[in-house]
C-alpha cells in the first residue's frame, strides 16, 4: 500500500471543473425542466441505503457495491442507482396519493471499479419511474417523453433500441430447456458478444432447427419488419403476447410522431434483473455506451410491501455531455479592478451592472499579483484607480 | 442487530419529497444564480475522498466520518464539507490559471450521526470559497456576498456574528499560559456554554484581574464598540492587528451597505479547526442552529502543495428552508385524460399546451383506477374519452 499524493482521488472519481460545469448544467436544467412539463415531479433520496433493503434488490453486481458498516452493524450502500431507491420511496410514502405516479430523479449513483480505466464509478443519471400502469401508453409516454428530452438537451443523432425480456426468455425456454444454458447466452447478449453466443450455440446439442432459430434471434434488428420475423421463431402465448406489446408501443410511438427514433432490437438483454417486460437502450452518434437506458420492472414494487407495475428510464449525464457536439461557454465575466481610494464607486458600479443581469467580478488591486494575466480571463475590464474620481478606463 | 423493514433508511438520512423539492430547487437556483453574477464559477467534486489527504485536512471529528476501505487497501471517506476537496483542486489543477480564483459548489456532505435524533447524517451545502487573497477586501465580498445571497433566497431576518480566531487565540495564550486549558475554553465557546465557561474560569488559579478578562471577554458581542472594549482586554501586537482586521472588515461592509446585518461577536469559535483569521456564523430567525458559517483558513492550501490564503463560506440548504417563511408551491399541471379512440388528439392538445410553457400530464383512462382521485391531484383537467372527435369536456 502505497503512500497517496495529497491531489490523488479514489478510482473512478472526477472532479468537475467549471467549463464542464456550466455544459452539465444547462443540460440538466433542459432536460428537468422537459420532464416538469409532462407533470413528473422530482424527488431525492439519500446516498446510503440499506445492503438489505435498497442494496439487494437494486440488481447491480455486489462487487459494484460500496459498502460499509454503520454502528449497528448493519450494512450501508452508496446506492447503485435510483430506481429501487424510488421504488421504496414510493411504496411506503407516495402511492397512497395517486396512482398512476410520475417521478423524475437527478442524483448520483455509485458503482466501484476494479481498477482505474476510464470508467467512472460515480455518475449522475437524470431519469423517471411511472408507478401504477399496466398500459402500454405507459411505456410509449416514456419513450416519447425520452425524444422529447435528448431533442431538448441539444443531441442530434440518436436512437432508442427496443427489446422484450420476455420474448427472450421465452424461446430460450422453449429450445433450451434449462435456465443455466439460457443464462449462458443471456450473458453473451449482454456483453453484445455476437461470436461467443453463435459458438455456443453451435457447440450445443440441440436441433439444427433449433440452432437456426437461437441464430436467426440475433438478426432481430431493424424495423417493424423484426416483428413479423419474430413471430415466426416463437411458439405459444407468452411470445406472442410480447410482440403484441411491442406492436403496440411502437404504434403509439407513431402516433406520438417519434417512431423515426426507434429500432427493434429484439436480442437486447440487461444487467438490470428487475426489468420484466419491454426494455431499451438510447445510443447517441459518437458514444459507444448507451446513454441511457429503461424499461418496465412490475415486480420490483412488491419488494417493498406494495405491489404495482412500474415503467421507467434514466440518463447518463456525463454520457449526454459526450454526445453535445460542443460543451456551453462560460458566461461573460466584466471585471472591475479598484484601488482602496475608489472602492466605494466600484462598489456602486458594479451593483448597477449586476442589477442589469450582467454577471461581475469586483477586485481590489492590493489582493491580485500579475494584473495582466488576471484580467485576461475576463471579457471586459473596468479600472477604478488611483485617486481621480472621474470617468473610468479600460 | 434487528431485521429490518424494507421502507427503513440509515440513521440520519432523509428523503424529499416533490413539494420541498421545489422549494429547495428555487432556492437554489436564486442563491447560485447570485454567485455566479459576482463572478464565482461551479465546481464539482466526487463524494469519496482519501481519508489520508482530504479526509484528514477537513477538520470533522474522526467519529463523524463515513470511512470504506478500497480494493488497494485505502481509507476512503465520504466527503465532510466542500472546503477541504475545493482546496485540493484549486492547488492541484485551477491555480495556475488566475489568482485570486473565486469558486463556488452546491453539493451533499456527510457527517456520521450515533443516533436517530433528528440530526441530517447527508445535507447539502452552497458556498464560495475565495483563494489566493489576502486582503479585507476578499473577505468583505464574501460577507457582502452572504447578505446578497441570502436576501435572494428569500430571508427576510437573518444576522452575520463576526469574530476572529486569533483575538481569542492570543487573549488565552496571554492569560493562561497552557494550550490545554485554552482548549478547554475553547470547546465552552464552541458549546456555548458560558455558564460552563465562567465556571471553570472561576476555578483556575489566576489574579482576579485575569478573571475579570477572560469574563469580560464573554460580553464582546454586539456593535462596533466591541471592538474598543476588545482592546481594552488585550495586549501586544497580535491582538492588536486581530482587532484592526475586523476594524476594516467592517467599514468596507458599510460601504458596500451591508453593516445592519452585522454583529461582532467576539468569543465565536469554530468546529472547523483550519480557521486563521476572521471567522462568521449566520443566523435566521426561526432557526436555532446557524444556517452557515465561514473564514479565513490561510494554511490549508499548502497542505495540498500549495500555499496561498483563502476565504470563504458555506450554507446549509435545509436549514435556509427551514427559516423561509412558506414554502414554494409545486408548478400548476393541466391534466388530460383520454380514451384510446382520442389518443391522437389528447397528445396534439398536449403538444400544443406544452409548446405555450404549460406543464401537461397525459394520462391514458384505462391505466387509472380511481378516475376522482387520480384527477383531484391536478390544478385543472380535460376529457378526451370516447369516441366523439369535437369538442372537449371538462
Amino acid at each position: 500500500m502505497s503512500k497517496l499524493l495529497m491531489f490523488e482521488k479514489p478510482v473512478g472519481m472526477r472532479d468537475t471543473l467549471p467549463h464542464i460545469y456550466e455544459t452539465k448544467r444547462k443540460l440538466k436544467e433542459a432536460v428537468e425542466k422537459e420532464m416538469r412539463s409532462w407533470g413528473y415531479r422530482f424527488i431525492e433520496t439519500p446516498a446510503l441505503e440499506y445492503y438489505e433493503t435498497v442494496g439487494e434488490a437494486s440488481a447491480i453486481l455486489d462487487r459494484q457495491l460500496f459498502k460499509l458498516l454503520d454502528q449497528a452493524g448493519h450494512t450501508l450502500v452508496l446506492r447503485p442507482d435510483m430506481t429501487a431507491p424510488i421504488a421504496r420511496v414510493a411504496a411506503s410514502k407516495l402511492l397512497k396519493e395517486r396512482v398512476p405516479l410520475r417521478l423524475a430523479y437527478s442524483a448520483n449513483v455509485y458503482r466501484a471499479q476494479q481498477r482505474e480505466g476510464g470508467r467512472a464509478a460515480e455518475f449522475e443519471q437524470i431519469g423517471v419511474e411511472m408507478i401504477g400502469d399496466q398500459t402500454t401508453s405507459a411505456d410509449a409516454e416514456l419513450i416519447s417523453l425520452l425524444v422529447s428530452v435528448l431533442k431538448k438537451a441539444g443531441l442530434k443523432r440518436f436512437q432508442v433500441s427496443l427489446g422484450h425480456i420476455r420474448f427472450t426468455d421465452e424461446l430460450f425456454k422453449q429450445i433450451l430447456g434449462t435456465e443455466e444454458r439460457a443464462e449462458y447466452l443471456r450473458r453473451f447478449l449482454y456483453e453484445k458478444n455476437y461470436v461467443g453466443y453463435r459458438e455456443y450455440v453451435k457447440s450445443l446439442s440441440l436441433s439444427s432447427i433449433d440452432k437456426q432459430r437461437l441464430l436467426r434471434f440475433l438478426d432481430l434488428s431493424g424495423g417493424k419488419e423484426c416483428l413479423e420475423k419474430a413471430s415466426e421463431l416463437i411458439e405459444g402465448q407468452a411470445g406472442r403476447e410480447a410482440i403484441e406489446e411491442l406492436n403496440s408501443v411502437y404504434e403509439r410511438l407513431e402516433e406520438y410522431g417519434v417512431a423515426e427514433y426507434i429500432k427493434f432490437d429484439l436480442p437486447l438483454v440487461s444487467h438490470m434483473s428487475y426489468y420484466t417486460g419491454l426494455l431499451f437502450e438510447v445510443y447517441a452518434e459518437g458514444v459507444g455506451v448507451p446513454v441511457g437506458n429503461g424499461g418496465r420492472y412490475d415486480q420490483l414494487l412488491e419488494k417493498f410491501g406494495r405491489p404495482a407495475s412500474a415503467t421507467g428510464f434514466g440518463l447518463r449525464v456525463d454520457m449526454l455531455i459526450r454526445a453535445l457536439d460542443e460543451l456551453a461557454e462560460e458566461e461573460a465575466v466584466h471585471c472591475i479592478l479598484f484601488s482602496n481610494e475608489r472602492r466605494v464607486e466600484a462598489i456602486q458600479e458594479a451593483a448597477a451592472r449586476r442589477e442589469k443581469g450582467e454577471a461581475v467580478l469586483l477586485q481590489d488591486v492590493n489582493g491580485v499579483e500579475d494584473v495582466d494575466r488576471f484580467t485576461e480571463a475576463y471579457a471586459s475590464v473596468s479600472f477604478f484607480l488611483g485617486k481621480a474620481a472621474s470617468g473610468k478606463g479600460n
